[in-house]
């Protein structure tokens, strides 16, 4: 288990994790690189079974939610450095577009690292997007106060299977060089053969009735009306959380 | 060199990164988690040595913008996907705020990735946040069409130094276990005492003449106007490339 053999681990042992090895995890994490230091992140650490099942709704009951022994909600975090200024007679203003994204990035570069560390250890894990789809419940689980957004979910613990590893697009279709490589619908086409023709994909092409793939894409996994309701639903909760946007 | 011992790397020996070398750190790195694998993200590899004089300006002319062998910038991209969607018959829509934020998520952990593969095979690196600051610069100088927005630059190369490790908040500072811990103004204070009292620290707010080392941040480093600014220069590229926010 390493993180140049990611897999996403949806089924755990029972073994707990030791609080040393999870200490030392999140030490390790905390030495990715951030912006100017300022660390503008924070991390929930979920342990607590009632508090797990309380989570369970928010990312569509899967069970490894409350099977994992620890979850960790890694959120962008400009309270306790703005509470810091405060508290030091200067006077903060990041609550605004460029303040999301830097933290942002901060806490996703801290996310991975977490993840590589966990894994050096021999432990599994798999990151939640559901986080961003109940952004407004994850604050009030979680008591976010002013300036802290949840962003990314981790469920962690010893895995207990080695799924294969997921195919990925051909790396000449993500690296340009120089300068971006626009490619013709056939190019594009020619760069997806790969993943299109894999019979799991060309099972959920069939199952559902859809012509290609990216339309299972488009009409169940990822739809544009979903993306249009998340985005709203994400505007409202950053205002509520102080956030200018 | 180890993203256990992440240092950020200013200075690059003359040896260039073999290719090969680039691609399997970069091959390690897409490894890394995406959201249902549509792996929203590209990377503009730099080498030339006049494009790397082109962007330098961007960076605050910072000598190891064009010293690196290699800059790669890290951009969010529904674009690739978006248009193997239309080559598809399926009808995508994900140039919006939720479109954004998971693209963002996937692109940093890829860097962050690409970042402990590099170290891991004895290369440093270094992550430019100044990529937002001229995001507009960016798009025009990599050609980034509709959908691609850049986020994040790494300079990479053999380092030529070691440089002490970096302070960090204690973990506690961090880490939350079952719900966010407020804490009072004296708290927050204590938490940061040891960042505060390096001498490094000292001196800049001493060579400033303020009062804090918060106010080096809020008045020198990070000001509050110049976030307002680039909120607003950032919005108007993405609304540029595409984006409903």
């Amino acid at each position: 288990m390493s993180y140049k053999q990611h897999r996403s681990i949806r089924q755990y042992a029972s073994k707990p994790i030791d609080p040393e090895l999870l200490n030392d995890i999140l030490t390790t994490g905390v030495r990715a690189s951030n912006t100017g230091n300022m660390q503008t992140y924070s991390i929930i650490v979920t342990q607590d079974p009632q508090r797990k099942q309380a989570l369970a709704p928010l990312h569509f009951n899967q069970p490894m939610v409350t099977q994992a022994p620890v979850l960790l909600t890694f959120c962008a975090d400009f309270h306790r450095f703005e509470q810091w200024c405060h508290a030091s007679n200067a006077k903060p203003g990041y609550l605004n577009l460029m303040g999301l994204l830097t933290a942002t990035i901060d806490t996703m570069l801290l996310a991975q690292n977490v993840a590589a560390a966990a894994e050096d250890q021999g432990l599994g894990l798999c990151f939640l997007g559901t986080t961003l789809y109940s952004i407004q419940q994850h604050c009030d689980l979680l008591q976010l106060p002013k300036g802290v957004i949840p962003l990314l979910t981790m469920t962690l613990g010893y895995p207990a299977v080695t799924p294969p590893l997921t195919e990925r697009l051909p790396l000449e279709a993500i690296v340009h060089h120089e300068q971006y490589t626009q490619r013709t619908d056939q190019q594009i086409k020619a760069l997806y053969a790969d993943i299109e023709s894999l019979p799991a994909n060309q099972n959920f092409v069939n199952e559902n009735s859809k012509e290609t793939l990216a339309q299972v894409f488009t009409d169940i996994r990822y739809r544009p009306e979903d993306y249009r309701q998340f985005s709203a639903a994400i505007l409202d909760t950053l205002r509520k959380q102080g956030f200018s946007i």
